[in-house]
């Protein structure tokens, strides 16, 4: 038994010894360096550019601009392609582009010898613009602009989707209290340590990238895709990451990393962004905007709710509309309501791109729904913990239009009170109730439901590769990637599970090559350990299986039962052959000698809701308009823990973000130029280890039956319920509810003294 | 149909460019050098080592002696492994000794931050020894020697083996006509342009070794024995390399330098030889003394054939003694004779160590052997061509002792009549009968049979791996090691035939690595395009069949035949389905995914004797005793031809070092001190470009029925034939029979000398 234990990463010494192999360690010899030349406006049109003096610089190798770049648009997300079109995404990117859309847009690229040529040939070149004035805020941008962002949508609404269960406004209109709100977030910036970098070279007439990516096999599909070439002439390679957060599970600089390559005769040319790039230029969380509006019964029982939705989606498509869309959905889980409708839009602006962030739209979706929660509890003056309780789904229930979509196991209610239990919620929701001074306490709450993987909104495919060693150890390959959440760690322990072995005999292959690893999509969704654990179980029976039929011609092909544990085949619990010597005979034998070897390539056609609930004392100053979080706990139901102490690694780190996302974390966007104010570590106010409180964290476990191990969802939720239960714990506190994250110093001192508190 | 067109080599660009990466060039960041410290006397005992002097040097980092290395012993020979201990190597090698036994022995190593440093440290090392008188000549060995090389054999014989078909000696004694003849063969060195270098680390507590060798697997499983840890420890990783010839088909430093990374952390070591350790301390071809009788009816016909031949190993056992029982084995080969004995001893001695070189000891044995023959027709008066022609198989013939070796097909009688005719045999026999002058001319010829594989001498397993990329193109992986022959190129095509693709689309993985590449052995016998051509062959049948019933599945489960070819899909012979739908469907269907790959592990029970005859015109200048070749031709009978252009090309490869091992390379060993007194290239005269005469091939086809796509044994034969053919040649140019190979100037003087010609 292994599943459950807590064994070290297996990767950690490479990790904390620094010998961990990442992109930028793996260049070989001397490389050519590119840069990009970024537009010095948000909205316009290149009229000319002159590159003859930064092509005449010496050290340059060569300067391409959006005339030298295939006349082919792509897509970008990292979502699983499809064979049928509605599954497959919007393809509005160039690899450079003279229509800019944002500031930053692609216009030129500089190959040159070194970093410093490169960077001085971008000061050369020359660009004349047509500016047009630009849009940033999503609800003017749904108005229509002239020109629009993308001439196929002349309204800027990139998308729109809406739903109703039962009848909503009949119910609204049968209600004793209405509630309305509207909500705010933030556009955030993943901030992974290491910035995007890539480099590709060509080899035997392919291409070949190493990049530091969550889905190696689909920038693989997506550069083929860019280039108008064969995808079979793409190598994608990925070593160690440090971190990614969903913005490398878009393919950012890789297509043009490639297509640089092949303009200077498949030379190695590296491609290395910066922080302020990373920033501007790759991805960032969605701001979205919410209108909601709920009708109750005077008990408490909620009847009906609404919800429209505005997700500012920025100059180009990428993950788009499924992110504002993942919230619609959720809006119809976790509470009990028979009468619901969500209505969302994705809009086009001329600001920095919208991708994939940890939770994929929920920690938006639940900053809002949350906070509503606990207005609608203080309208109807209940306990929001009790209002929550009377209204969540109890046990079992299905997505009505995503089937297999479920709660198959669902333990809400004991996170709830497991959490309320560590905070003392009922002691000091009371002790708190009637404060008055500068320093002020509270305490709140957020909970939330989280789907594990994708399907059935897109293909879920994963496969494993398994190689039984002499010595009966075996090598473990899967297409899925470790991005620092510790897959690999979990991937070894589902096959020292299955084949009886110590995880210390498995040796998994950290890098993904597309030309050599299974077929996997990647490091996404929470989807992992879920689907590609069910490759790497098959797989290992598999392999289990091959095993014993070989050691069953050695034994004499007796039809005894054959049993594997602990390197020891066992005939009817007896012990009859090592799995050593058996591993020896299949390799060495002069008779019927055959390596063993295992490899699945699997479709995953279930999924499963993960629930929990975060709550948090905070002191408020109210002069200085400071949250200080005393205590904070989440309690979590995922299932079976494959691994206890990283599955508490991954709430911490959770924990961290979702305070800053709570807290201090925004994007800063000018709207008049729809430059990025504060794109800069400096600038944008990440947490960091010291402004973390002690975090806590506890489980519900039950099994969950369509996880491999008993396994759903954790790798995300950790990231959703942190900030919307700091805002209601400062509610609790002062009285005051803020509406948009991040509670700034800035925005509570405005809201205090609107309350007439200060 | 690809198979027989000649295709560009795979490689042929990145190596023409200088863009394919060698172990060397693929070291990443700063790593440390190590040095070995040789032994500077032959034989003796190492009584006291002082290292203080060299630890005290700036930059060095560790210095390890024979005291720090496990007590194991271990085997080097690049032999597939058997778990039967007959089929096991001689365990006779430590990682650094103190009993030295051959000048050069490896004594202690250092490890520096860069090579000065490394080097430097070598001079500070103080050593005394015990000496004893070094033995370096195998018949004096033989008598026993105080102490012996190796205690464990008192009398310095390492193995000897002996057979007798029939009654050799009534056979003799019926004969018409005795033939004695006495044939010498030199030490020589394989000089591949690369030197052996590897680099090694650990990581995840595993050693991965990158390293130049023919034999990946095998170096990894020899190195969890030297080092006695688990095989799935280690990790080697095998890029392109610059020659072998059979020199890194033996386990040479990766031991050590496996070894030397655990003594620092971990950390990168690198190990590179110089050219005059390549020479002294790697392998070389032994040096075999050959003593021959036949019996011959008057008309020609050979009754009886004695052989007693005596291998000289050098130092250390390493392939020992399957080289000369190799030529034991060829002996009752391709001439038709009733009564045969062979007898076969292999002698340790104080010399550099012998191992595999290109055709594993019937270069030896066929200068012997076929000089033999001359001196037999010489002394009938008989034609050599028509003495061989009476004597040879034709057709079919089986080998007694080993089956299933044998002439599947046999065409030896037609290569020597198209060898004749190109250089005009009757014609120049006749005119160059009786010359005198100072330059003299003359024709000889030499034929040969040999193995494709080992089986059933030695295991033969072999692996592949195929995976369907989007585009219908596939990726091809092999454990088998491309070395400079082609390998690659002609695994290429053979899955392009049997998938019915265009070679393009035939994606090979060069690179060795043995955590993820499929089982072989690797490059050596004449193997790889027999025994792992097969493997190809039915992972691509395999992989086509998986295509099939995934692409009926799409054509509605008909049970009409379905066929591939071209990339489409033929249903009763029209166009159904093209492979790419067919791809895409596999990766992208959302009802029915699953990518389609196939992986094969076979062994291989065949084996089957190529034939071939070498023709050479020479001009003898009788008083510079030089020897220039005019004219030479070898035509070959080595079934279907892969790859036309490439099979000239091993044949010309093996024309030029047979010019060498005719006329000019061998190690001189002083036997007082046993010191290489010309391991350089400057003083070890290798041919260069500018030493051969334009080189004639020809071949006869008829496919072996046994070869996957009818090949058989090329890639070590061209090696044989062509250093008795000068010799037999000069023979006829002047009367004179040398019988030790290289005809150099200075033998050649004697011999003529001795003949009363000057």
């Amino acid at each position: 038994m292994t599943i459950g234990t807590s064994i070290p990463r297996v990767d950690a010494y490479e990790k904390v010894t620094g010998r961990a192999q990442f992109t930028d360690d793996m260049i070989l010899d001397k490389c050519l360096v590119a840069k990009v030349y970024h537009a010095s406006i948000a909205n316009g049109r290149v009229v000319s550019i002159d590159t003859s003096k930064a092509e005449a610089l010496e050290g340059v190798v060569k300067v391409v601009t959006f005339r030298d770049v295939p006349d082919t648009k792509f897509p970008t997300p990292g979502h699983p392609w499809s064979v049928e079109p509605a599954h497959q995404d919007v393809a509005d990117r160039s690899l450079l582009t003279d229509r800019v859309r944002y500031y930053g847009d692609d216009i030129a690229a500089v190959i040159a010898e070194d970093e410093v040529a490169a960077s001085r040939a971008l000061k050369l070149i020359e660009v004349e613009y047509e500016e047009y004035p630009p849009v940033t805020d999503p609800l003017t941008a749904m108005k229509g602009t002239t020109p629009p962002v993308h001439e196929e949508k002349p309204d800027n609404i990139l998308a729109q989707s809406n739903y109703e269960l039962g009848k909503v406004d009949e119910a609204l209109e049968a209600s004793d209290v209405i509630v309305r709100g509207t909500y705010d977030t933030p556009i955030i910036q993943h901030c992974h340590i290491e910035n995007p970098v890539s480099y590709a070279y060509m080899d035997k007439g392919r291409i070949v990238v190493v990049t530091s990516t969550q889905i190696p096999h689909i920038v693989k599909r997506v550069i083929g895709q860019a280039l108008g070439i064969p995808w079979g002439k793409v190598r994608v390679i990925k070593p160690y990451i440090g971190g990614g957060f969903g913005n490398k599970q878009d393919v950012l600089y890789e297509p043009l990393n490639a297509f640089l390559t092949t303009q200077v005769g498949g030379r190695t040319v590296k491609l290395e962004l910066t922080r302020e790039e990373t920033f501007c230029n790759t991805r960032t969380r969605h701001s979205i905007h919410y209108d909601l509006v709920m009708g109750v019964r005077k008990d408490g029982r909620i009847l009906a709710k609404d919800m429209t939705a505005v997700s500012n989606q920025g100059a180009y498509a990428s993950h788009g509309h499924a992110i504002v869309a993942n919230g619609a959905t959720a809006w119809r889980h976790m509470y009990e309501v028979e009468n619901v409708r969500a209505s969302a839009y994705t809009v086009y602006t001329n600001c920095p791109v919208g991708g994939a962030m940890r939770a994929y739209g929920i920690p938006q979706f639940a900053f809002a729904g949350e906070c509503f929660m606990d207005d609608a509890a203080y309208k109807l003056q209940m306990d929001p913990l009790e209002f929550r309780k009377m209204n969540v789904y109890k046990g079992f229930f299905a997505d009505p239009f995503l089937t297999p979509i479920a709660a198959n196991t669902n333990h809400v209610v004991d996170c709830m009170e497991k959490g309320a239990n560590y905070i003392h919620w009922k002691e000091k929701r009371a002790a708190y109730a009637r404060q008055t001074g500068p320093i002020r306490r509270g305490v709140g709450m957020a909970i939330f439901s989280y789907k594990t993987g994708v399907w059935p909104i897109s293909l879920e495919i994963s496969g494993a590769r398994l190689v039984l060693n002499q010595d009966g150890s075996v090598q473990l390959m899967v297409g899925a990637t470790e991005i620092g959440q510790g897959a690999d760690t979990v991937f070894t322990q589902m096959a020292a599970e299955t084949l009886g072995l110590d995880p210390a005999d498995v040796h998994i292959q950290t890098n993904q090559d597309t030309d050599v690893t299974p077929f996997d999509t990647g490091a996404y969704a929470s989807r992992q350990s879920y689907v590609t654990g069910n490759a790497v179980k098959q797989c290992a029976l598999q392999l289990k299986e091959k095993i014993l039929a070989y050691a069953r011609t050695l034994l004499n092909d007796t039809d005894r039962e054959l049993t594997l544990d602990r390197k020891m085949i066992y005939m009817d619990g007896e012990e009859a052959i090592s799995l050593e010597e058996v591993a020896m005979e299949s390799y060495y034998s002069l008779t019927n000698s055959s390596a063993i070897t295992a490899e699945v390539s699997l479709q995953t056609k279930d999924n499963a809701l993960s629930f929990g609930a975060c709550f948090v004392e905070v002191e408020v100053d109210m002069k200085l308009g400071k949250v200080k979080v005393l205590d904070i706990i989440q309690v979590h139901d995922s299932g079976t823990l494959l691994n206890p102490q990283l599955a508490t690694m991954q709430v911490h780190g959770g924990i961290s973000m979702g305070l800053g996302y709570g807290l201090s974390e925004q994007m800063l966007i000018d709207p008049k130029t729809g430059r990025v104010l504060n794109g800069t570590l400096l600038d944008y106010k990440l947490q960091t280890a010291l402004d973390a409180p002690d975090l806590a964290v506890e489980f519900v476990e039950e099994p969950d039956p369509t996880g491999p191990y008993g396994n759903k969802a954790l790798g995300e939720p950790p990231a959703i319920p942190t900030a919307p239960a700091i805002r209601n714990a400062v509610l609790h506190a002062t009285g005051v509810a803020v509406n948009a994250n991040p509670l700034t110093p800035q925005k509570l001192i405005d809201a205090f003294d609107q309350a007439g508190l200060l």
